[in-house]
């Protein structure tokens, strides 16, 4: 390195979280980041340590992953051109890295993020669903009632405390707005959640979805969800849904620059007062 | 049995082909019609002979596989309500019976079918695609020329004689017609080929995708797969493209017991001359 200056560069990650302890390092666990900064390191020869928008539970998949990392800036000139092949071939067939470009240094994939996107995917057909997709789908074993799971979700969206649906962190807020909770059948007649909020409590998505289904299956109320909002701690009541139908498929950034600072500014020192990261 | 009758029960199927040897049952091997004939004769308690629609090659999956099973009048009375979910109980993972229902006596599943149709799925996306995916998806190591890659496929439309896509069976005919041939991309850039035909001969689906791919990378010209239709035997410069990519997604059957039986008859008479079953 001549200059000894830095870049920061954006990954978009995909992967299968079966195999995976989630996404954050553990010593001695398969994790998300263990393998990719391995990966990278191997690759790069130099040590990679990612900064990544959502810290996915152990089980949960993502599509639209975001991560960054700084990189020599000499390092980053050789390998630019060739980098994403290499990692291909490195990587384990559950994790692929689908774009990887130099962005500028104010961008942060987590403090930057505006909202991040997950669906979840689960079926009740009888004989249970499709194979190739039972990786990323749960099989329900009794029928939903798809009004009622609808119905109960349109109550759920807005700028809520959601302590019910969340598990405990010392200290930290669990005010969130929930941008969208919509639910729909696809052409396989599978139930798929979208569900995107400016950032997420650990465990929320799964507590939200863990509720409807009670609703789903006429074990409560079309009303209940809504009212646990009124809670102030978790409410162990709300059955936490499997990680296996949950996938992390989006992470918006502002178009520019300046709303890119702007917001991470904001969000750091939530975050830092808070100590409490964006967990699904 | 107190009426020695018996009932023809058609079974819409799905499964994912990765750990089996195909359909047809062999002995030492594992099979998907030998999976769900144990599976069957384990919850019916007398035994079930399965008559599928297209017998698949290893590695190959389906969503929308149809077979036929006759059955005693009795058992089937008795297990009607309850057989889909107790399937689901004993199959493995990789297998789901999604529809079980009654039909009338001439059904046949494979002689009666209109139609098989196929999908075939690539990505040439530099990281590779999703590992979500990877089950049925092929990871092509080169960037395909969408547009070469139509131009070829449409002028292999019609009837034709797909002697140079196909593993040559003695006596057999290789005459047939390709209803469909379409190539697109997903919204997950995956290019997909959704490909139909009367019935299919041993690897021609995956014949026709290999020398279509060899158009895509630009080692053949756009007109090099239809100038194979001139070919009365097996053309070995035909790459044949990896099972995991291709699925069978759909069988159509006539609306009517009458357009049935007249479809089973004619197909009965040409198939049994040419004992060439229809195999992607």
């Amino acid at each position: 390195m001549r200059d000894g200056g830095l870049v920061r560069v954006r990954l978009d990650l995909a992967y299968d979280g079966t195999e995976f302890s989630g996404w954050a390092q553990q010593p001695g666990r398969r994790t998300v980041q263990g393998e990719l900064e391995a990966a990278l390191a191997r690759v790069l020869r130099c040590p990679a340590r990612l900064t990544v928008a959502g810290r996915t539970d152990a089980g949960v998949h993502a599509t639209g992953q975001v991560a960054h990392v700084d990189l020599p800036s000499t390092v980053w000139a050789a390998e630019e051109g060739r980098l994403l092949r290499r990692l291909a071939g490195v990587l384990p067939a559950d994790i692929r890295v689908s774009a990887l470009a130099q962005t500028w240094p104010g961008f942060h994939a987590r403090f930057g993020a505006l909202w991040r996107r997950y669906t979840y995917r689960l079926t009740d057909a009888p004989g249970g669903g499709s194979p190739l997709r039972r990786t990323d789908t749960v099989s329900w074993p009794r029928r939903l009632d798809d009004e009622a799971v609808a119905a109960a979700a349109v109550a759920l969206r807005g700028v809520h405390d959601f302590a019910a649906f969340c598990r405990a962190r010392e200290g930290g807020t669990t005010v969130r707005e929930l941008q969208r909770l919509d639910w729909s059948r696809d052409e396989d007649a599978v139930l798929v959640a979208a569900v995107q909020a400016d950032a997420f409590c650990h465990h929320m998505v799964r507590g939200l979805v863990g509720s409807l289904l009670a609703v789903g299956e006429g074990r409560r109320p079309v009303t209940w969800p809504a009212s646990l909002l009124a809670h102030t701690e978790r409410c162990h009541e709300i059955p936490v849904a499997p990680a296996r139908g949950l996938t992390l498929v989006g992470v918006g950034y502002p178009a520019d620059a300046a709303g890119l600072a702007a917001r991470s500014a904001q969000t750091r020192v939530r975050r830092e007062l808070s100590e409490d990261p964006p967990h699904p």
